[in-house]
């Protein structure tokens, strides 16, 4: 028997058939494509960050469960007491533990689209039923729809992205009430864009107990050191603690972590210029006939231009990096998403998007 | 319906039946019971480290494909050309890939036993059953046992830890590629220890196509940097990607590893004393009454006391931790597991060790 005889006969039909994440390239670009913050850090802060890198033992395991960065992150984010606290490598993992955790045969994972892919990329993977709930126009929530199918399917987990991504905006949080009311499974809201808008759900998380709060650190600006935190119940986080790999989180962004929440304050300023920047980036789209830029509470744009493959590839020519979303959805047809940077990085791709439009 | 009910209604059994991974704290001990390289960097391989992480750019994504990273760790291990490599946050998570990308209805997972207990951990995380065979006396592999558990159980993978911990023995070679032929499935060589042995199955995948070699980076010295990789065919590793997380090694640990193999020399330097005091602590434990340690090809040393219990206590109790495997599994019934440490830590162990036995 040749090789991609055993590789048919062994890997799950749903791994073979599905593809891996790719990244473009993006050397020597401006890259507006990440939801990454753009700015430097201070010079005092990265001699206190080296500082502390210089004394972790690289030789040694990471402490597997690390109580006072658990109690630092949990005070940074304003967990109400009791709250429990479970860290991931990235919120990717995060969602792969409670979906593991609760993949039970026939058990299904839900939520609105288009959203975040990873939730259905990890339900795929780890061998549930995904079912996308379309979302209305401009990106509302469909009440009614998420509520039948709440019903229809039951699924073990619903994944609210608020803000969503790629749409930008907040689901309107008297119709997430009311799903969570009537889940009956969980219901993870994902607050990965928490740093750009001013509401969140953390405070409901002890009156409501099939509720879960999902964070990272990533889009406040620490993408590369991968910390996702998943805040509610004790009695939940106990069970997907049992999933989680005992040295999942590292020794450098351990320390790493735990510093930059000490010095946070630069970061906190940092948010207000991206967030001032959003509001220009959203005026000026806005003002460029033909293009249509959605309200966004995250440090992205969705905008929808006459013709996104030829906007993205004379942006990409002119050496800006931005995603283009035309076939990830029907609903996102003609759509691409921007990153906001820099004042100077969005007049880059600002003057590149006005030279293509009008030529 | 309370929590718990619902706990109970949403959680996988086998997840609400199993207990999470505990390590005791050990702040203030000699260490030893972890397998961690207990040598300091050179200063000047730690200021070319820190040199190099100023230039990490902590707010960006981390490369989710590293292809230096990767070719310059293949060349390191010596993997034959053509030879595919997949990386992961420890080899935890390369087990945990390896096993969700198999994990058809019914699919098993076979090794014998006692070994490293995470496969069978993460067999039960994915929902794929674990079978257990026994080794023989001197934790030799029982090879009509082995063949026969191929033959009826089929399982999708079999894992081999070579050398075997806690056993430390290295397994026969040629009954090892008897069993890769005979194998209906994949057979993954976990090669953790490495370094510290001379065996090793990576010239062989060239000529095994259901061969995968599994390695990490902690045993030799980065256990905080969290570096497992897989090495195989493409056709496999192919696939095993589309599970990966994208963003699974932090930008951090890129940095880091790929600075630490360029210096690399230092390690194996920490590695050659490390092979030397095990020799002597051999010796040493051989040499007192009631002791029975077993030949290890690994940093560690599993041995046999009168009370395993009592002296794990006491060693605790004057500072040591080790490993107590006494309840692991029948044949290790008095056994214990210490780390090869620095000469200064392994007399602390061995005096006390022999206060304890003489009184």
């Amino acid at each position: 028997m040749n090789i991609s005889d055993k590789v048919e006969r062994l890997i799950r039909p749903e791994i073979r058939a599905s593809h891996a994440y790719s990244v473009p390239e993006a050397t020597g670009m401006v890259k507006l494509d990440a939801m990454e913050n753009p700015y430097p850090w201070p010079s005092e802060v990265k001699q206190a960050w080296l500082e502390t890198l210089r004394e972790v033992q690289v030789n040694r395991y990471p402490d597997p469960d690390p109580g006072r960065l658990k109690q630092l992150l949990g005070e940074a984010m304003g967990a109400p007491p009791g709250t429990g606290l479970l860290l991931g490598n990235g919120s990717d993992e995060l969602i792969q533990i409670v979906l593991l955790a609760t993949a039970r045969p026939d058990a299904c994972v839900l939520a609105p689209v288009p959203t975040f892919v990873m939730y259905q990329v990890i339900a795929n993977a780890v061998g549930m039923r995904f079912v996308g709930v379309p979302l209305g126009r401009d990106f509302v929530l469909d009440v009614p729809a998420m509520r039948e199918a709440l019903q229809h399917h039951k699924p073990a987990v619903t994944f609210i992205a608020y803000p969503n991504n790629p749409s930008g905006n907040l689901f309107a949080a008297d119709a997430i009430e009311g799903l969570i009311a009537a889940a009956p499974g969980l219901v993870v809201i994902d607050e990965a864009y928490f740093a750009f808008t001013d509401a969140s759900f953390i405070a409901r998380l002890p009156d409501l107990d099939n509720l879960l709060v999902l964070r990272t650190l990533s889009k406040m600006g620490l993408a590369g050191l991968r910390l996702g935190f998943l805040l509610g119940a004790e009695a939940w986080l106990r069970e997907f603690n049992k999933v989680r790999l005992p040295y999942n989180i590292n020794s450098l962004t351990q320390a790493s972590v735990e510093l930059l929440l000490r010095k946070r304050d630069f970061m906190a300023k940092q948010i207000q210029h991206i967030r001032a920047e959003r509001q220009r980036l959203f005026a000026t789209l806005k003002s460029l006939p033909g293009v249509k830029p959605w309200p966004s509470e995250t440090n992205f744009l969705l905008f929808r231009v006459p013709d996104a493959r030829q906007v993205y590839d004379a942006l990409f020519a002119a050496g800006v990096l931005v995603k283009n979303l035309d076939a990830a959805d029907k609903t996102l047809e003609g759509c691409l998403r921007v990153t906001v940077g820099t004042p100077q990085e969005n007049d880059v791709f600002l003057d590149a998007l006005k030279r293509i439009l009008t030529t």
